[in-house]
């Protein structure tokens, strides 16, 4: 825990629920006719209502991005390196509004909740939600809390994908959109992990046909080898050489089945904690709303069509060593960007730490970052 | 079914069966008190028996590396693409011995034999087998056929990892080694798959300890989550992206947990095929003795060490977008050989085939491994 709460922490904060009351029409086909978004803002709404961020989480986070919920929490939010007082994503400068999405298992309405027409939890009743449904539910909560227009919206990963959409889909509500660590739709390589994630979830005698809360249990296991999949695909090769290399736990082979190398121990209790963090049929939903990304598939299959609408100055930047989403993915985006004439900053951090570079402090990538944001907030500051 | 046999197969095939009643002591301090080896032979075994060729299979593979076993099956042996009359490995100029491994689930006694002791499979009782162990078997197979030098020992993947320690290990029985897709040892990321695979037999409730022969089931789902896991791996980004890009299997998107994505029913139906023909505690054994591979360990970690032993001349052969074990692992040997003096012949081949590439009929990859071959065939048979 804290000792004291950083002085450049945003504090401690209490997470807020907005109940919305029309239904909300999804891509599937289906509506929600009711449902709850939770967030949490840092900074100050200026009096112009013009320097509003908004955060969107990737596959297993949520809307505790910045500060504490008690000063008994071991760790802060999961961008708190990013947002904060005099931190790229300036508390100082911004209002910024982080929410967990629809689907999600922090609060939002999701599979764990309970389905009014059943008063039971959904589980697989649930319906399949995408990015698009995200940012539709996320200008919901915009207009609630008056914000017509967001100085900028960003995100990491999946959360790239949202800020590349509200793009498309609200070019007059984002001034600017940061796409980090992302990609303009998954490759047959990253389907292929997340199916594995989610045979592991789904032939798991726990999962009960995803109505394993009325069963008084969760498929852990699955949860567990999903996780422990994902993290591999989200260290990169270096990153993990560092780490631990071939270290022995006990510095000797046991030629059994039990831990032999730090990089098994460390990645079962990665998916052993994440398996009692988070909710198996939220992960099921959030893999298939990455694998459904594909902004182009409106357009002819072309992003370049697809990016023709947008209108906001975009922020690109990838990792060397991430292997899930290549700078090449990013530089797929760019190269579109550019192609309709887009004002897009795109930088290449050098890192060995893969895709979670995102999160990570680095020096550079923070700089580069705050840089940008800081050119935000003085257009901002100037509507 | 072959209608006919192609005229470059070594045609109609017959596994042997040689036993050994000598106990082998194994790297673990166990004993194997007695045990059979699964072979097959292909071409003739010279007066002068000084051009025998032996290839040692990877972690799925097997004795049956080339020709049929009758005229129904639908497949050739698994290097059919290398091996017989006028292919790299000329079957018309060597005798070709190819072994299933002990701990194998083909033939070789392994954790699915009974064991002597209990009248019952060996399951997870059965020794942890490694590489040296492989090769000290192989040696013993040697001598009852009287070859007290190979031509050349070949093999890919973990079967390169058995040609180099043949190198090291009996430097007066091996002329030739060949390595090919092959690491010094596995990586973290390496050894991280494995572990997902473990754990997804490890945890499937039909495993029974491993002695699910006694339950009258197996490990189905685990099985196939760990091929699917492993499947990812030996292919290439690209590759996928060329054999299924996006592609959906109906054409439109339906928003369940069905198969969307082609990809999603490839993997599927080769996690569902090898769960039908493999054995999980085969499987586990396997994935351990990658896992511990690693020559270096018994000299100071110096790989150059380790290789000062060896005498042979060496084909080491990488694959460009093999992500598995890319190219620089193999450059770590062609270095390390380098440094001690040995005569090495490297090539990277490229291709989009990934890791499977050294089973593919790559038309340059043949070329330069035939053009080793034939000189490999001229030295033997000037002795």
């Amino acid at each position: 825990m804290p000792e004291t709460i950083p002085a450049d922490s945003v504090g401690l904060i209490k997470p807020q629920t907005m109940h919305f009351d029309q239904p909300l029409e999804l891509e599937c086909g289906r509506a929600l006719a009711s449902c709850d978004l939770v967030y949490e803002t840092y900074g100050q709404l200026n009096a112009a209502r013009s320097n509003a961020v908004l955060i969107c989480h990737a596959l297993s986070g949520h809307h505790h991005a910045a500060g504490y919920h008690s000063m008994d929490d071991k760790r802060p939010g999961w961008w708190d390196n990013c947002i904060g007082p005099g931190k790229a994503i300036d508390t100082n400068r911004f209002f910024v509004v982080s929410i967990n999405n629809i689907g999600g298992c922090h609060g939002s309405t999701g599979p764990s909740s309970i389905n009014p027409e059943s008063g039971q939890p959904w589980g697989p009743d649930f319906p399949m939600v995408t990015v698009k449904d995200w940012v539709n539910s996320q200008a919901r909560l915009a207009d609630r809390l008056g914000i017509k227009r967001w100085a900028a919206v960003i995100g990491g990963s999946l959360g790239g994908m949202q800020a590349m959409q509200w793009a498309i889909d609200y070019p007059d509500r984002v001034a600017h959109a940061g796409v980090i660590a992302s990609a303009p739709k998954l490759s047959a390589q990253n389907i292929a992990f997340n199916e594995v994630a989610r045979q592991a979830i789904l032939t798991d005698p726990n999962f009960h046909g995803g109505r394993y809360y009325l069963h008084d249990t969760y498929p852990r296991q699955g949860l567990i080898l999903a996780r422990m999949v994902g993290h591999i695909t989200y260290l990169s090769d270096d990153a993990m050489r560092a780490k631990f290399g071939r270290d022995l736990r006990s510095g000797r082979f046991h030629f059994g089945f039990d831990v032999e190398f730090q990089v098994e121990s460390y990645l079962r209790h990665q998916g052993e904690t994440f398996s009692r963090n988070f909710d198996a049929n939220t992960y099921l939903l959030m893999t298939k709303a990455l694998d459904y990304y594909d902004p182009a598939r409106y357009f002819d299959n072309s992003l370049v069509k697809a990016l023709e609408a947008t209108t906001c100055k975009f922020l690109v930047i990838s990792f060397t060593t991430d292997w899930r989403f290549s700078p090449s993915r990013s530089e797929e985006i760019v190269n579109a960007l550019v192609e309709v004439g887009r004002d897009v900053s795109y930088a290449e951090i050098d890192t060995d730490k893969g895709h979670d570079a995102f999160l990570v402090k680095i020096p550079e990538y923070l700089k580069l970052f705050g840089a940008y944001m800081h050119r935000v907030a003085n257009e901002a500051e100037t509507h």
